[in-house]
């Protein structure tokens, strides 16, 4: 009973304050969604007596709304929290959704488990267009599902691509699951929707009214595991999808570019405040799937004895991959240290259990056999 | 007399082992050079009475030349630590050279005392050349010398629009003073032997060997406050002139580029082991600027407040400058967060003592107003 009085409180509250509205979330974090709501139609006011102001003006309108009829005239479903697809630590963000409204076949949650978000400027260039596409069609071939917002530009093309890879895309819609944004992705969107999952904290109808857009972002941060940015401008809103991501913890990664593009500005602006650099899917990947290990509590030792190390040791174990072996010349190149360096390197952190040889080079050792 | 014999044994040594000789670096650690010298000159052994090989078998030949003669010949002096134009820190080396060999009208520890070294790939792009060519323009404006190695490619450009701008140009040869390699930007180096600084630590007549090459990285490393690479392949060698830079603890800075040129693959390497994305002359300069003034006591407290600071915080307080104000406009765009919350972020610096407000913006409060 309890499950379903949380899930009518939250699709009502998503009629009646936006997730960025910080008073409500304020009276909602102390008092929990079923007794904000259950007061304010009560009382008219919050638990505590606070005036909700515009959200009780909103009251009798979204009363008469049956959420549940519009999902299904939409082919829709509404998930809130609890739900098996509901995707994994979304709630974690400072201001989660009060529900998701959610269509196409997949599903979220297990799609949102191997994932990544690719996004960038609308205005982007056909040197980001074209790296887009080839880090998509790379995500997909290691079997990521990638995350993006459908917009003009780097979105448009990270969808479009992972859809000719025939790999599984979920897009995030700042206005309704209905409202297709911007109308010229109109195609695309439904692409989407007949293959993947359309996303919206925004019920049906909702317009993707500007502060939607900025709200959509952490969403998009929240259900991928890391995010990538390929072209920014400085004042780019993919930018704001980083720091949500960042502040959940997951991996936050750039493309860097020419110093001389606006379209990089950004990405490297990230960079220097502490965003990986990556250059292709593989290095992408080995990010967004080493976080995911260092959430298993054995690989966490493995990530605190790597911060132990020398410089050295530290370069020769960051190429070495878990689960595949490299040829000593590759990691030799990549760590940039010499073959004498670097063999020494690879010994010693054999005899510290971080790595063992194979026929065909080094991998890390699995963490099991320490 | 003691600073003479240092002088001789040190200039004599030069002649008779590589500063890369393991086994002679370790016996001058332990006895000191005059000791070491003069106990091969009498014993034909080190003071420990160690074997030291080919080094005794050069002695004879060694000591028939005439060194300061041949210095004055070509108008060269001979550096060694504690000389006046020693470059500050170069003895923190692993390896430190023995003496320096220096010819032209520059003085090598005033130009060192406020230099970046710019180096890079000799087969760079048109790409890798343009931006270098950009920095080095900047670097000149913000009074800096520009350090580099004479090769083909990025450090050709860099002295070349060094040059062109007026500005002070050092470059350190791998083989004597006297003898210009790459024979084609023989006239490029006698250019900086009129107007700026030649170096090496290769007596006159010495050639451009291999090992030499390799080992005047550090050289270069060592003479500049900073090291940036523009551009490098995965194995070149201007990454070991960084590696030294870090060793040194010196900033270690690399430009990014397109995902796809080989020849940004090892600028995008260093960015991932660590080393700073720079994009422009005004970021090296911060860069550099920076790490001297951590030298000074008061700055380190500077620095150490900043570390403890949240990240928005952080994100703010590192786009300001100590001694010209930034716009709240510029700030935000630069730090990607929203204008409330630079405006916050302002608030709370300055409330801190590290920030302060101008008439027309922001910027470090000055340390002695603390």
């Amino acid at each position: 009973m309890r499950r379903e009085d949380e899930r009518r409180a939250r699709i009502l509250l998503s009629r009646l304050a936006e997730p960025y509205d910080e008073r409500v979330q304020q009276v909602v974090a102390e008092h929990g969604v079923v007794e904000t709501v259950g007061c304010a139609v009560r009382d008219g006011r919050a638990p505590g007596g606070a005036d909700l102001g515009r959200l009780v003006a909103r009251l009798a309108r979204a009363e008469a709304v049956d959420d549940e009829r519009i999902a299904g005239r939409l082919g829709a479903r509404i998930l809130v929290p609890g739900d098996p697809e509901w995707p994994d630590g979304l709630d974690q963000l400072e201001h989660p959704p009060w529900c998701l409204w959610a269509t196409g076949p997949g599903d979220l949650a297990a799609l949102a488990d191997r994932s990544v978000a690719v996004v960038g400027a609308r205005a982007s260039t056909a040197y980001g267009d074209h790296v887009t596409a080839g880090l998509c069609v790379d995500l997909v071939a290691r079997g990521f599902t990638v995350v993006s917002g459908a917009a003009f530009g780097i979105d448009a093309t990270a969808h479009r691509a992972t859809l000719a890879a025939e790999g599984s895309t979920v897009a995030v819609l700042a206005g309704g699951v209905d409202v297709p944004y911007p109308r010229a992705n109109t195609g695309l969107i439904d692409r989407i929707r007949r293959t993947g999952v359309l996303v919206s904290e925004t019920p049906p109808g909702g317009a993707p009214a500007r502060m939607r857009f900025l709200a959509r972002n952490r969403i998009i941060a929240g259900v991928a595991r890391g995010t990538v940015v390929v072209e920014a401008g400085l004042r780019s809103g993919a930018r704001s999808t980083l720091k949500h991501a960042r502040e959940l913890g997951r991996p936050v990664m750039a493309v860097p570019g020419s110093v001389e593009s606006l379209m990089s500005q950004g990405t490297h602006a990230e960079i220097r405040l502490g965003a990986e650099l990556v250059t292709d899917g593989a290095e992408v990947a080995e990010l967004v799937g080493r976080i995911g290990d260092d959430l298993a509590p054995v690989k966490q030792g493995e990530s605190r004895a790597a911060d132990g190390l020398t410089e050295d040791l530290r370069r020769v174990w960051q190429w070495l991959r878990p689960r595949s072996s490299s040829a000593v010349d590759d990691v030799m190149a990549r760590s940039g240290l010499t073959l004498r360096e670097t063999l020494g390197a690879l010994r010693e952190l054999e005899r510290a259990g971080l790595a063992e040889e194979l026929l065909d080079g080094w991998q890390r050792r699995p963490v099991g056999a320490r």
